[in-house]
């Protein structure tokens, strides 16, 4: 005697997956109840659904694996769309699992009722609603079998299907189909990409997108650099970028469009590996979308966005005479002294990161000069905001540290993006995983000052003035830590923020270190 | 020489909508610009958008006119509509500006693009995409006159028309035509629920829905129970709830299922007005939706949900031999002692309400008792969460206060709800607003070990109550406050409670107190 919701666990558990982020309701109890007899399923609690799903998001982006996430009705879904969005823009895994009420009660138009399939599909590339606790078996794979296309699956349990026992003639755990095979690479995109880089290599770049920058796609993507003189480039936002000593290099294209515009003004063709055209985050008036020149060829090596590693390869056997380069020598630049401002933190981190450190990164202006102070640092991951949906930081680390346990999570977030998603330190704290967060306190939303600029704002009064100011009053983010069980000190100088971190990290468990700017 | 934006905010000023709750982003750069010139609009910030969708519901509840909000694109929206789905039950009024991406930037598929009309919908009546610049005064008109029927409007502003000029030929502040005018009671409805309460009035309830429990129809209701010998109900989730001495009182139907059903056993006929046939909050097993007996015959009044007092004037007239009836008399009980519990906090919150406060009730199990113990208490209004969505409470205080300063807002949280939007302290600390916040701290979601049992899980193993808990670690609520700049005190004897709660009403600004259960 089997219910829904056991098959749907079971489902989820012959198909390894593994953990569930999760903030239940009435109508998930059968779910939660079947939880405690799904041995290989982890459920970890979140006071807040968009720490469930960002949590989601960074589990996804490390394993490449679905986590499963468990949502309350429509409003449980909605506080979790944000970080949906970012996932979906990260091309990250994952299973959602939706309760509703029971088929029966929809009708009924009780207050909780909502079209959350409507709700759902804006965020999600696949959106089904369970019929009944037979169907939940062949659902909950199809879900994952999606999911594992770097898609979010999102699938709706009423609560009648979860607690009705599965007809005994039917399977309970189902096994999931192979994900659609990778696209292949468009006829002929080869031999074009080939014949560019031979005759324009230096007037050519190579792109990478969210998913594509691993180790050993950067290093087959340096050698083709290195043999045509063309110049590997990376999404402003990725998925994750596998950065410093024994890796090799690629430049990000910056975020101000004028910078951007520059670099890729260097450029008459653009090579797409799991990449799309480079267009400008916000639209500014007078300013292009499209950041590229006018007429720029591009050649798309992926048709999406997975198989990155075997199309360079490819590329490479197509142009015949590359050979590998030298991975970057670890650089550590000297630990600089006294006050803190953005320019040294940069430096601070190329001295510090630890080896392997997962660095989920929403430093927002802060972070500005991140990205070349740390190059050369020991090696390590660095996730990005993909989606521009803010607060998914602290969401993210949560999954990023239960995916990779033995490794330290370093979280880079600004106070702004930082209280969209505070409660993430809760979790932390619960599952005492190994995050250290830096708080860059500078007390102000720093990058809509910057923008009021550039959309033509030149001077602002007071009461847009207010709305650009975290102080009046200002957070301290040391009691607010504490508040939710995750140790916390302030730094005012670099010393201090070193002794901190220092201390952090060789302690288990979450961290948080306020950094006065 | 004036902009889209300067447009749309002097529709909202030329129309009386005089507060705007936001969380701006890039693309709604112009329309904070422009806000420093609307002299006549107040900008209210909040550091997420569910408690700028939260504030403006409590601000509907309290006013009966629309705040505006303002969102920053698919992800500031979706981290709204929870609150906007409460606010949907409420009927509240709502103007939603949404800022997207410039309308010709919106095809490149940029990282922040989504299907924002898609994400509004299921949780507005109204969703527009103004097109220009010219057209922002008809369409800010056009969501002003449709919020005014107690619907939610959202209107998504591109970039582009925030920031082109409006042509000379336009009018730059729109006048909103009147709202559509309220049903008419329904053809031979008044005849129809006379007769039943004339023959049938001890079988007989006249039940009211959210909007409808304003001082005077709660009045003439019971004018009318009492000249026929029939019960005034309300919904168990109402927007406002008029109570205490001075004011008429009625019965909220319970919301567990047994108890709902014994009430609504004693009725053959239930007349609604702005009501809907009661169904279950939640279905369970073996227990039915309907909560009705079947074959009940139920009277609209009101055909939707404006008009209440007309129809029960009118009603009064038909039957016209009702009089008015004395108001509750002030009844305070004396204050307990001791050691609190959820029965002695209900009697202190009867002893203790101050006048004309406004009480905003988030607390879940903790407050089961407090409906009965505030009866005759002083007068006051009492906002519950209408649609079930979780985390309303703190957020929707900030609305009320700023619709009511001159009455104090007594916020009752439970810890668990509290925590889906503590970032709503801040915004309270900000505005100095008068709230008391008692956050009831039983470190569990009780209501779901209570619903675990009522679907039929009698007994659950350690995942699942881990699910369940918020112990492990525990939230220090003074620390989480005061690091907003909302001071605190943790109280854990009605004594101390009482000595809390004196000194928070006689200082201006927010406090919250951290009731130990």
């Amino acid at each position: 005697m089997t219910t829904g919701a056991e098959s749907l666990l079971a489902t989820l558990e012959a198909n390894d997956v593994d953990v569930c982020f999760a903030n239940p309701g009435t109508s998930e109890m059968h779910f939660v109840s079947a939880l405690d007899r799904a041995d290989r399923i982890r459920g970890v609690l979140a006071l807040f659904e968009g720490v469930v799903t960002g949590a989601a998001d960074g589990y996804g982006r490390m394993t490449g694996n679905p986590a499963a996430t468990l949502l309350h009705l429509g409003p449980g879904l909605a506080n979790g769309l944000s970080n949906m969005h970012n996932a979906l823009r990260s091309q990250s895994p994952i299973v959602n699992v939706i309760g509703d009420h029971a088929t029966y009660h929809r009708d009924l138009d009780a207050p909780l009722t909502s079209d959350i399939e409507g709700a759902a599909r804006p965020f999600s590339h696949w959106v089904r609603t369970t019929p009944t606790a037979d169907s939940l078996g062949q659902d909950t794979a199809e879900a994952v079998r999606v999911s594992r296309e770097g898609k979010i699956a999102s699938l709706i349990l009423p609560a009648d299907a979860a607690w009705t026992e599965v007809d005994a003639a039917n399977p309970i755990a189902v096994k999931a189909g192979e994900p659609a095979p990778d696209p292949h690479v468009p006829d002929g995109a080869l031999e074009a990409a080939a014949r560019v880089l031979r005759e324009e290599g230096s007037r050519t770049a190579i792109l990478l997108g969210p998913r594509s920058a691993t180790p050993d796609a950067l290093a087959a993507a340096d050698a083709i650099a290195a043999a045509t003189g063309s110049q590997v480039l990376l999404n402003t936002f990725m998925s994750v970028i596998s950065r410093g000593a024994g890796r090799h290099g690629a430049q990000r294209i910056p975020y101000p469009v004028p910078q951007s515009q520059e670099l890729l003004s260097k450029f008459d063709n653009i090579l797409l590996v799991g990449a799309k055209p480079p267009v400008a985050f916000f639209a500014y008036p007078d300013k292009p979308s499209r950041l590229y020149q006018p007429g720029t060829r591009f050649i798309d090596l992926t048709d999406g966005f997975q198989r990155t590693v075997e199309s360079l390869e490819s590329l490479r056997s197509e142009l015949g005479n590359t050979v590998d380069t030298p991975a970057l020598e670890l650089q550590l630049p000297g630990l600089p002294t006294g006050e803190i401002t953005p320019e040294k933190l940069g430096v601070f981190l190329g001295h510090s990161l630890p080896e392997h450190a997962v660095v989920v990164d929403e430093s927002i202006t802060t972070g500005r000069s991140f990205g070349e102070a740390t190059d050369a640092a020991r090696p390590h991951e660095w996730l990005t905001g993909t989606g521009g949906s803010i607060g998914y930081g602290m969401a993210a680390s949560v999954g990023a540290a239960i995916a990779r346990p033995d490794q330290p999570v370093i979280t880079l977030e600004a106070d702004g993006s930082g209280m969209y998603m505070p409660q993430a330190l809760w979790t932390q704290a619960r599952e005492a995983l190994n995050i250290t967060t830096l708080i860059f306190s500078n007390r102000k939303y720093q990058i809509l000052r910057n923008e009021m600029t550039n959309v033509g704002v030149p001077k602002f009064g007071p009461k847009a003035e207010a709305l650009l100011d975290l102080n009046n009053p200002g957070i301290d983010w040391v009691q607010l830590s504490e508040s939710m069980g995750v140790p916390a000190r302030r730094a005012t100088t670099i010393e201090e923020l070193q002794a901190a971190f220092t201390a952090a990290l060789e302690e288990d468990g979450p961290h948080l270190i306020e950094v006065m700017l």
